[in-house]
């Protein structure tokens, strides 16, 4: 199977287990809101949670609970980063956003609701034994807090107001709380479910979160609207320090690749089964979207 | 020992419980509004929790961390709750509101990681045995979601611009979920932990909530602003149903009366041993704050 295929398989696996989860809820627009937020996107998350898991053993129907928890916890945060006293985002995978479509007030209470869902989605027994569950509860935690995205989203809207733009260090800070906390988190949740040692797997997404974040900045000047379903172009406009903006459109083309290699050589000790997880770190630098 | 006296012991330690928590988190101003927002308060949930715990012969000491998720988790719905696109609050507990304080994204993002808190301190071992710690994780995710509070705040918002005012059935539905599955959470937690039947204390805190949301109303047509430390007079002047406005002043006061008695009965198998949690049902509607 291509990559993009079994992206593709497992987002359509993690679509199933959200709506199931949003099924038997009341039919409020708090309800309806979150449902239409946890609608497409490219499910990186969810695959990751799913390949970390098969490399260790364990079958998709035995994951996909914890697939499901990283992309309700991730919809959670793109509903608040886009709120108007946030990055007044108007426009999310393609289609207005959840303040937009309604209301200030249930784009709060619907993150705020998703947040809750993703941690109610690991409590799912098919995850497996307690312990294993509690420890992606902490995990989770951990990676979405005020030590992990939160502190990174905190972050980059101080840096909104800052008098200077931000430095290397402390932009590759940010990103590392805002988006890579929670791709190391997926990443890892396959090992935690089965056991076992997830250092390679931390060192792999930690080098990929931080090319991700990279082809994003390199996307919102190259990419287009239509391609990435986002206003493209409003971190340059801001005067927003980016990847691009402190190592240049090349420096920064090459610095992602630098990173995909990286992640490519934590994962050698898996050998051929990592054969997946190479083609997602590809994947990450050549997206239009 | 008095059970105001009890109530501030406990308080005490949910407040050093959460101090602890916060202390080692980056000193950034969204962690800065977390600290204050966790501050003050009655503590009753704390409470509740931790007498539940006692009722079945766990110490303070092993319950704490989950009077804190509770006190945690509530203090963020009370930021949430007051930002402008909410209630629009500038006073809680006697200061100034978070997003008064600081700025609207400040006070969502400490409200979300406050949310995140909560889960996080139910992993503490100190809590017990991973399914106990699980299954309470489980709960307080139902408590607190779209089928619990967050469903009781949209309720509530959708209320405000409804062409009529709710009616007695829908408010007390309204009210089950915004303060009264967390009420029920707390008085529940100590049995959860125990692996003891909850159904007593659900029926206790059942009665309690309802009776805790009718002397709000209460309060809010004859309490003042220096003992509630928030505004007053708000629902009535919004010409929002409140319990006080179905039932009149003095059918309000009946029903509560009648709410506390129907608590104390359904704690009457645990004898004298429910001593404070009765003290507690009639500190409920007696407070002036």
């Amino acid at each position: 199977m291509t990559f993009p295929d079994l992206l593709k398989q497992d987002a359509a696996l993690v679509q199933a287990r959200l709506d199931a989860a949003l099924a038997t809820q009341d039919d409020v627009p708090v309800v309806q809101a979150m449902r239409y937020a946890v609608q497409g996107g490219k499910r990186l998350r969810a695959f990751l949670v799913l390949e970390s898991a098969r490399l260790h053993g364990i079958a998709p129907e035995a994951a996909v609970a914890a697939a499901a928890a990283v992309e309700a916890l991730h919809a959670y945060s793109l509903i608040h980063d886009d709120l108007p006293c946030m990055d007044d985002d108007d426009l999310r995978r393609g289609l207005p956003t959840v303040h937009v479509k309604w209301d200030e007030a249930t784009a709060v209470l619907a993150g705020d609701a998703l947040q809750t869902l993703a941690f109610e989605l690991l409590c799912d027994p098919a995850l497996g034994a307690p312990d294993r569950r509690l420890a992606l509860v902490a995990g989770l935690a951990r990676a979405s807090g005020a030590e992990g995205m939160v502190l990174g989203q905190a972050l980059d809207i101080a840096a909104e107001t800052a008098a200077t733009p931000l430095t290397l260090p402390e932009i590759t800070r940010l990103q590392a709380g805002k988006t890579g906390a929670l791709i190391c988190f997926s990443a890892e949740a396959g090992a935690v479910l089965a056991g076992a040692d997830p250092a390679p797997l931390r060192a792999y997404a930690t080098a990929l979160g931080l090319a991700f974040q990279i082809a994003d900045d390199i996307l919102d000047v190259e990419g287009d609207e239509a391609a990435t379903g986002k206003r493209v172009g409003k971190d340059a406009g801001a005067g927003k320090a980016t990847f691009v903006s402190l190592l240049g459109l090349e420096g920064a083309k090459n610095r992602a690749s630098d990173l995909i290699a990286e992640a490519e050589a934590a994962v050698s000790p898996y050998g051929d089964r990592a054969a997946a997880l190479i083609a997602a770190a590809r994947f990450v630098i050549s997206r239009q979207s």
